[in-house]
């Protein structure tokens, strides 16, 4: 596993004067993945959890549905940088005929739009969230960005990790990843989640630090969770992907106060 | 060019109760680039200076090198939304045989790491900054976040809308674009800078009003900017590339307060 931070000798100016200093900064480097001996793609990424990413993201890409479509996952023993990974396929799943990447997008066709774009994610998605029954309650997810960063304390602090947090409906923390990436951060929760058999991840909530983007909420449906919230703002798209999946986005999230953007009707009402 | 910002009905919550309240989100939406008539690549992107994005992207993936590598650059006819975007180049400049998104790194050997990167992004700059002799001063960096947010002040506040913005040496502004995407931000304002034929934009300084990233680094570095600042922390492989490239990498600019990780020879010594 590589490192997550590294030491830095860096100027700092502030009103106490220039003066030389140690910092820490997140560490992002590239990781490859290598589907059957072909390269796949190339996130930046901070290290830590790599299987999980690497899980995570060939799920939210289509190439695999369940744990037991990868036979073997490993690092490159060709390198002695922990930069590649190696994934073998199950028998009978098929590697794509390209690199996936961004296929989704790749591949619209003149016209592409929202509208567009949401059609061709609910035709991908497996797990119908708008039947989740599940019941949100305001005080418990008022608590839950004090106990994501809670969680990332047991790492050092450096001001440039995203987190995302998968909690069950008692608002119990089940698992916690950070990367210099936000997507990076969703997939290895999603993979860890995949690796460990718990999908499709009905009555969950998904915690991120950051932004709801209009991927963030795709990876957060494929997974079948019915709820996805935002310390921040989400964007249009994110809002309407929500809306047409019966999915609860909430953003602005701190402490007792939050926007309920879709899916009002998992809280109380007025 | 499409909307910036929707209105739409949310259910906020807080401690004065549960109540529906109109509230303004930043839009994302898909622009599709075709490139002479084949699909190239589609980011998703907030509206606006779509043209300075669509520059900004072809010079940042090797494209185009020039504004006059483009001959034409038009939103398609054949559909009502704004989101697909035709670029025909001039005689002479040959379109990239496959999609090149992300093609710098997918085309990486078993092997890649950090320093891989560093190499390859080194043969691509055509600009040195390490010879720019731009001096910083720390009281004019101290004002461009300020300046930066009041020039924000014209578009509605959503809080989901990253900024670049790039200054001349004496701290004025020359162009500020937003977008959902912080990336795309950079593209925006590369872009308009390559249309302007501004490049290499010696002794400039460009401001984003997040994190650094590796990725946001290379795009500065491609455009010759010696000077990039981050109202937020650096990651270690932007730090690497500014170092080995002679760049001056700024993080946490507060008002007066900074970290200089690499170049701090073009401000005072303590």
């Amino acid at each position: 596993m590589g490192r997550v931070t590294v030491r830095r000798r860096i100027t700092r100016i502030d009103e106490r004067g220039t003066r030389g200093r140690p910092d820490t900064l997140v560490v992002e480097e590239p990781l490859e993945i290598r589907l059957s001996g072909r390269p796949l793609s190339v996130t930046m990424r901070t290290p830590g959890d790599d299987f999980d990413l690497v899980a995570g993201f060939l799920y939210g890409e289509g190439v695999v549905r369940a744990a037991d479509d990868v036979a073997t996952m490993r690092y490159c023993a060709d390198t002695d940088a922990l930069n590649v990974i190696e994934v073998t396929l199950a028998e009978g799943v098929d590697p794509p005929e390209v690199s996936v990447e961004r296929s989704f997008y790749t591949t619209s066709a003149c016209g592409v739009c929202g509208k567009t774009s949401i059609d061709a994610i609910r035709q991908r998605t497996r797990y119908d969230v708008s039947a989740d029954p599940a019941r949100l309650d305001p005080g418990m997810l008022a608590r839950l960005p004090d106990t994501l960063r809670e969680a990332q304390r047991v790492f050092e602090r450096t001001g440039g990790l995203h987190a995302a947090g998968l909690f069950d409906a008692e608002g119990t923390l089940l698992a916690m990843r950070e990367d210099v990436g936000r997507h990076n951060a969703v997939d290895k929760v999603v993979g860890w989640a995949l690796k460990d058999k718990r999908l499709p991840l009905t009555g969950h909530v998904l915690l991120v630090s950051g932004r709801a983007s209009f991927e963030l909420t795709q990876k957060a449906l494929l997974a079948g969770i019915p709820a996805l919230a935002a310390v921040s703002a989400p964007s249009s798209l994110a809002v309407d992907l929500a809306e047409e999946a019966g999915m609860t986005l909430i953003g602005f999230l701190r402490g007792p106060s939050m926007n309920v953007y879709t899916g009002a009707g998992r809280l109380p009402g007025p």
